[in-house]
């Protein structure tokens, strides 16, 4: 048996719960405000995918004057070339043969690819790959404080940027990091110092490329970075809404959730679990919002139920049965979770999009 | 473009990453372990498909002496039932019209279908929807310390009890309970309470249903109980290793994942983000175990992206490429991330199976 997906105009209250679903009108509004405000500092917008993994969605970014996404993995990058995507900027370190092959592949079918590398590992593995015929971009990824991913100095990027220039089949583009919070002044201080490196050897770096949804309104403060990669703002979430990024009506995604048990006067139990909503907690001590019941605070999951206590609640208690709006902490994860979206306004169906590059695994 | 799934013999360092893997004879054997435990001690066991989703690892549960299996959802039960399988029981308070629907359309197709409740509200939906054509068994759900759903007393089980054997589409089939950890004194005086209670009243409970893996193997520590059911023994993990269920030759599942970055001599990045592990702490600090780097911390997981930290590395560490074997905190919770799982014995492939009730939202 197949799940019967609702037809356009089907009201929200109709749909089976755990299920996420979407506002058209917020959507839209997060990504004309977010483009608006690059275009207004003279910044390409280069949204990451990782947040929807949906193709219309990519569609409506470009639309709005987006120049290009930014995927995580190859396979992610294959479905959007699919779509007929044709800038891609893969923001990870691609290894192995079999992976490489397959982004030699997509190179050579689309106009735009490019890819990061931090290490000289990384550089032999595509520089092995690639050709004269189609070389491959290649940007140097920089550590500027978010400790994940990396070179850790300005000598270090110029080092690499060479090696990729001295590889045939390849061609350093540029630099690229994604920071800490707060860590405008450390990323503009790194490219400053990079940028002067590379030109005292005559080596171009057209593409200076910072990221991030939370930092996202102060992405001005860096004003040597050329393009911003974001991804959360477009649906937002609670994690974006105590840092500042958004508003409650900024909210584009949320949760529906029924409350199966009352079991205590103090405790209900909703219907999405970890298996909904993920563990992510992003330093909150809570798994999400439910909105319209101030103090209610969902103090654990397991995979099918939420556990919420009522004892602080301010404003009424939800009875069994009733159908809650639960916002995520980190929506991201969610996406990743349904291989379908349901999107809605004012409350009624408008489309449900597959989730076409979930569960890619190359 | 799909993905090229390995074929029967393939070696697993030919597979791309990151990927769960499953060990089959680790599997066979957890199966038997717990199965030959329970048969000793004269139990019924019904494991929880919640762990793998695939119908034939739940054959290979049957074949060992399962008498049935329990799942979460109905979506689950459905795809179970369309593989054949014909004693479900569905451990969830199943409301609203939609899902009382089709549990109904469960219940006409398969022999034996039972479910759970704990509040009037929910046996008023079921007793609205089935009839005497073919009644619903129902279990009464009861909180024995685990501070999820369930009643709170024996006596509100009586109650319960006696509302479902009122409504004519409904039979009072027994009690069900997940435990807290330790719990089994607790749940031996609740089982045994109700019982008196019932009995007082001439109703026969059938079915006394306790669950879990952390406590599986003191599962005869609660005589009153008939069945016991559980899930993560099938794989095991780090947190059933933690809690003394299982030892490290008895871990079924890892999940593969390259190191694709090492930015300073004391941090690795691995490709297993909470896109492939989950953000499960389950208790621990750490995202998971390194097999084979003593010492090595996953400290924080970014969507596609494992921070390892290497300071307390005893026996090497690892470089750019290399393939390593990381063991989850919670397994059920990776199931749920891939649509396929792929099986080997003796690092060869030997199977790739649909994770068939993944992505199920009914």
């Amino acid at each position: 048996m197949t799940y019967p997906w609702p037809e356009e105009g089907t009201p929200l209250d109709a749909i089976s719960t755990p299920m996420p679903v979407i506002d058209e009108d917020r959507l839209a509004a997060n990504i004309l405000k977010a483009q608006s405000y690059l275009d207004e500092h003279g910044k390409a917008f280069r949204p990451h995918i990782k947040t929807h993994k949906i193709p219309a969605i990519a569609r409506q970014q470009l639309q709005a004057g987006a120049i290009g996404i930014n995927c995580q993995k190859v396979s992610e990058a294959e479905v959007f070339a699919d779509a007929g995507f044709d800038d891609i900027l893969i923001t990870f370190n691609i290894l192995g043969a079999a992976k490489l092959s397959r982004l030699k592949a997509l190179n050579a079918r689309i106009g735009r690819l490019s890819v990061v590398a931090d290490s000289a590992a990384t550089i032999a593995g595509l520089a092995g790959t690639f050709d004269t015929e189609k070389p491959l971009a290649v940007l140097v990824e920089c550590d500027t404080g978010g400790k994940r991913c990396g070179v850790q100095t300005p000598e270090a990027a110029l080092v690499l940027a060479e090696k990729i220039n001295a590889a045939p089949g390849l061609v350093f583009k540029g630099i690229l990091t994604y920071p800490a919070p707060g860590g405008a002044e450390k990323v503009e201080s790194f490219i400053g110092e990079t940028m002067a490196l590379l030109a005292a050897k005559s080596i171009e770096c057209p593409v200076r490329s910072s990221g991030g949804s939370p930092d996202f309104y102060a992405a001005h403060l860096v004003p040597s970075a050329t393009e911003h990669r974001a991804g959360t703002y477009v649906y937002n979430d609670r994690a974006m809404l105590r840092a500042g990024h958004c508003a409650a009506g900024d909210l584009a995604m949320h949760v529906l959730a029924t409350v199966v048990s009352r079991p205590t006067p103090d405790r209900a139990v909703l219907d999405c679990g970890s298996k909904a909503l993920t563990s992510d907690l992003l330093g909150f001590s809570d798994y999400g919002l439910i909105e319209g019941y101030e103090g209610a605070k969902i103090i654990s999951l397991s995979e099918e139920h939420a556990v919420v206590d009522l004892s602080g609640c301010t404003s009424g208690r939800p009875e069994i049965g009733d159908v809650v709006k639960v916002v995520p902490n980190h929506t991201c994860v969610v996406s990743n979770l349904f291989d379908r979206m349901v999107f809605h306004r004012n409350g009624l169906v408008t489309r449900v999009e597959d989730v076409a590059a979930r569960g890619t695994v190359w």
